[in-house]
């Protein structure tokens, strides 16, 4: 018997620009060329390039984040028809396992500039910033971020397939019907079908045309297929079912993540990288409505890390804001005030704003929704795992402040 | 050596009107006359009633729920002095135990009327309905839901010290102006002060009256002091650091559950039950300061029900409401659509509504906020545990309905 | 609907003397009066002594350590018959709950002397020594073992039914065998009947004669229906499935624990206390048969203290004795180095090698079987958990000599 | 920057016998020539064969186990010089990954006939036989072992440094001594050194023959440096401590395992396989001193598949052999009973014998050391977890018999 591992079903070149490679894409649209069929059964191996397509270096400026070019992103690998789907079915994806390119053992994390892209605390930490996070096996650390350390949940941000085009057409109505509405609130409220720096495969000049046109962005998860849900624990050994709107599936995946905590605030939050993922694909026929599903379900995988219910701090927040106001309700806002909690605990080791909402976004932090019945307060929570730190932040230790140096700034 | 158990700080009559006991108290008021004063570093115990002060009976009607007064809610034990605690210091509570009260072996699970209370979803789910738990140890079932049985992860659902009088103007000032500014919204945003069975402890007529004037609903959470936080982990062992705004802190508890989901989305959400907590109490002269807190903190016990990460079912939303309906990073609204997807795959099963309502607001579903960067929507996750169901519920399983009787109606 | 808790079927009075009770009895022997029936399905309380009978005293002084009087142990509580349970049935436990009595929260750990029960370790540690457990809800400490505090994991110690005359009688002739063959080892190997101190319950003179000269000591657990064996994870929610051997079944428990580490080294080795433990019975007709079972089995329930896989130091020991002598795949000469190998790395902190004695015979330590098969050495190793100290005891922390006062030693 | 992955520090050929690699060795001694110098901090990629050398295929025949030639075995990588280690030492391992070989994503599990090798049950298995598990990412599963799927908990069953000469004359003095006082009991007790087959990887003629005549076969672990102590949990993200007996500490690893359970009772009981495993080395001077440590220790990684402590049957062992003789606190005896009562239990669902010998010595099982101290009886305990299997085994599903095929068996 010869040697013979699982096979290849696209492999990626680091070395060469993501827009000349047929098998990525970078917009989600019904006809951009299927990469090739997969057999449901049969184990394959996808590579992907990280989701900016490799804007962004392992150095110590960020003048890459702050100049990243938005259009066009996220470069996902695909997409695949899986033999035998067909509308209504659903497509079984077992994830069983992700990898970084060994020849790429390294990712990032950004805080986007406020005017381009933005996160999720961008009112008041508006300027770029960057950390490289070296992998050490399942473990990462980084240089612009000293006294942490944590093992992976790796996952790749985004997974899902192709919308129809009525499915698609529904997506620019609803979307456009928001940004229509929102005209004055001096924000970017959703990100409409741009046809510049697209990217569609190996599509021909016309199909291209359209599909920058037409085709929805990859910025937001959409309930109809899940996409960019960035869920930490849909990691290795996880099984998603998915919705399949058209015929073969036209599977697609990407935007590897090998961290992220709950909320993923940074926006570019997690630990980004370049790597392959093993997938096994079933079909389950007339899946919709036997599973009575409108949005993707999954089943974690066996393995994630674990600290022990007794090694989190966590951090309550309610929906009253840092100007005092009470909001109704308001989880978003809860949100927000319960991570500006773990800012005021942190800082008080030595570690700036930015060093922090770098670490909240891409560490496995536990974001909770407590409760969102007391009206009118919600409250969530945020669990800090304490043994990522190579010191003690317990309460009870003493608390001296640290040369802790810095993330990466862009320049001015 | 003579035979002696933990003292007892205070303790509840099951059989006597909770208005006419002098450990209890409706309303957070800076002058509400200690009960006692406790010393930091022993152990007392102290009995709760449920928060509704026996209202809800054990048995097969929810006409108690549509008819139950909330003018009295929520009647918590206290408030207790704690020796040496003055305003800027932080209250460290130990959490080292909480029973059920043993003559009151069982809890319940109420749907508020939407006019009366309401929760989450009660725009779909606007009437009453009730599920009484039976207590098996540390497990718990319901006749009214058949086919689950789980262990609890019982917890306080209120515990804070009491407001200075400023702090108490600052949350009245606030939720007034959301009252004022929402008058046409068709629903209650808010509960002002109420001058309507105000229950003030061992007060003298004239504070009483003061009080019921000015004193602070205890429905919502409030981050200056946690209160009603309603967290479902807050649980056995635990540790939350609390700060204290008046001299002697006046830490006040009650609102037990025996379990509860995240979310604790039917409003009376939790297994509401009667109980006992022992308490260990520590004084972090100048904590706020110290540790940089503004709402409180803590860290979970080291035991809770665990089901490994693969026996969970996730669901996946996303801020489309059920209209179609494009909301921008609401995390409200994304919650609401996790938790009807939810609903949709259990019913599968035979499960009423109501009944499925009853059980993700008390069962341990964990509610991650996933992605709250991808515009325009946040992503919110259920993970719902397998193991607590009898039969199998995983999406491979054979469906079929079953007779799953029902939960408890009000008549008409 | 009146106030009413889970129904008692036995329940012991601490101010009287052990042997004067007629729910309690020290011997096995299928002919000891039934205390009373229990139905199958009706949650029961049942209240149990400590194991020595209240022998041992809350003090600082190891002297009724040393004196025990070991022909009057161990105190269980029952027979209880169970309906309808014949020979070749399984019964069905379900242990609900578990807790030490209100009115005693505390426990004790014994080192015993060398001559009169010994212990593990006694070749080394031939003296007696003893550590009181202060219970604090679901953690314990002990003034005798500074710098740890620990949740217990709380089970019985033994539980199970009653021999039937011709499995009694197969125990006498082994051990018997077991004596006679060993009667120049230097120490004794069993515990034969003995008819000294015989308590049989509510048994009259003859009976209580007869159970004195046949009725198994109650020390080893035996395969055929389970008794003393001392299972740290057989605690709350736990399942277990006992061989029924008479008619009725005639279950008892008894030897209760608030934690034990695996091995329970010092023999007296758990936190030994007097509690209650909330039981439900099933019978499950022909279960032997059917089960293909010839010793009892268990489910652990849901909860346990969790630390985290990463949280524990593991020390590893093979069988090589302390004089260097090789001995065959001896996995009890594997398990004595790797304790001993716990107990070197722990005197580097202050304690004295009987407060660590004391200390891995009732913390929650795992020990593991690593490897039976790599002749001549069996592998064995044990997990200490970190989190249970107060001071980091990692091999990275600095050591320090700390000033760990005393467990308590006898006089003389 | 270019593209750099983490240094290889040594490569195996599978193509290429691996007597003829020079980076490969089969002994221990302190002679056996460094494969290459490794800087304390810089991690590592270390290439392994599996522990046969490729003795056994990916078939469905057992003659290749049952004709097994141990004389060669096992085959380690290394030694390595680690720089600036010295006697006295402790030289720190982080075990940052394992994986398998991207080009055989296949292992194996063999029962080694008695005559040649044996393993723990071979009284009562005396045949060979095999099962070959596929890699389908982090879960494996065998077509010789229908109905199971687990995830791996990848670890190397063999690391350590190479004895000095006084380490190795002690380990040859005192095996043969046992072989020597062993006689006439009809099993092989030790292997000691053949001069067979032997490799010595780039030794000349004269030191290979040396290290025939003197070297230490691998198959025991052994106290003063570990070694093969096939410990299931030495998993991905632990830290090891190792004894350093030479200068350059020639530290070897392999037998590489994709799992294994607690007692790896079919001797080549894990799931055996080739595979790279990355490593980043520290040295710990003085510190077999500063950490009191004769035998290794370690801490294991924040990552192994969690099933939740509900989620396991457990079976009781006790020392009570199968013919009913009662043995001393034998806890191998023990352990072996316990290991019966699984297969007992298993067999109803209609496993063959060996093909449950096979799963019980490589699925995760959990092998505690219960009770140590209750003459004459120890009891252990073997935690079979439920979810490996794709059908219900708990007590209260219905057996029925299944078609579950064979394991390997050889011709004859």
């Amino acid at each position: 018997m010869g040697l013979k591992g699982i096979k290849y079903a696209a492999k990626v070149d680091l070395e060469k620009p993501a827009a000349e490679q047929a098998c990525l894409h970078n917009r989600w649209h019904p006809d951009i060329p299927s990469v090739t069929t997969i057999t449901p059964g049969e184990p394959v191996k996808i590579e992907c390039i990280d989701w900016t397509g490799g804007q962004i270096g392992n150095n110590d400026s960020a003048n890459d984040v702050r100049d990243v070019d938005l259009t066009r992103v996220h470069y996902l690998t695909g997409p695949f028809d899986i033999s035998g789907a067909e509308p209504g079915d659903v497509l079984l994806v077992e994830i069983q396992d992700v990898q970084p390119l060994e020849e790429q053992p390294w990712g990032f994390t950004g805080v986007f500039a406020k005017e381009n892209g933005g996160g999720f605390l961008d009112e008041l930490y508006p300027a770029p910033a960057k950390a490289i996070w070296d992998f050490e096996g399942i473990h990462c650390s980084s240089r612009h971020i000293p006294g942490v350390r944590f093992a992976g949940l790796i996952h790749p941000g985004i997974l899902g397939c192709a919308p129809s085009q009525e499915v698609l057409e529904t997506w620019n109505r609803r979307e456009g019907e928001l940004v229509a509405a929102n005209t004055e609130v001096g924000r970017e409220v959703a990100k409409l079908p741009e046809p510049v720096n697209v990217h569609a495969g190996s599509a021909d000049k016309e199909m291209k045309e359209r599909v920058g046109r037409e085709g929805a962005r990859t910025i937001p998860g959409r309930p109809e297929h899940g996409g960019n849900c960035d869920i930490k624990n849909l990691s290795r050994g996880s099984k998603v079912y998915l919705p399949v709107h058209v015929k073969g599936a036209k599977f697609s995946v990407g935007d590897l993540h090998f961290s992220q905590g709950d909320g993923e605030i940074s926006f570019c939050g997690a630990i980004e990288m370049a790597g392959v993922i093993t997938l096994k694909f079933s079909v389950i026929k007339n899946g919709l409505a036997e599973l009575a599903m409108k949005s993707p379900i999954y089943i974690p995988g066996p393995v994630e890390p674990q600290f022990g219910p007794g090694r989190y701090i966590y951090f309550e927040g309610f929906s009253v804001d840092e100007n005092g106001k009470q909001h109704y309700m308001d989880t978003t806002v809860a949100y927000r005030q319960t991570t500006l909690r773990c800012f005021e605990y942190l800082k008080r080791f030595g570690y700036n704003d930015y060093q922090i909402y770098l670490l909240l976004s891409c560490a496995p932090v536990q974001g909770h929704i407590a409760g969102v019945v007391d009206i009118p307060n919600a409250c969530t929570t945020m669990g800090l795992p304490i043994d990522i730190f190579d010191f003690d932040i317990l309460p009870s230790a003493p608390v001296q402040k640290r040369d802790m140096g810095s993330c990466a700034f862009a320049s001015n």
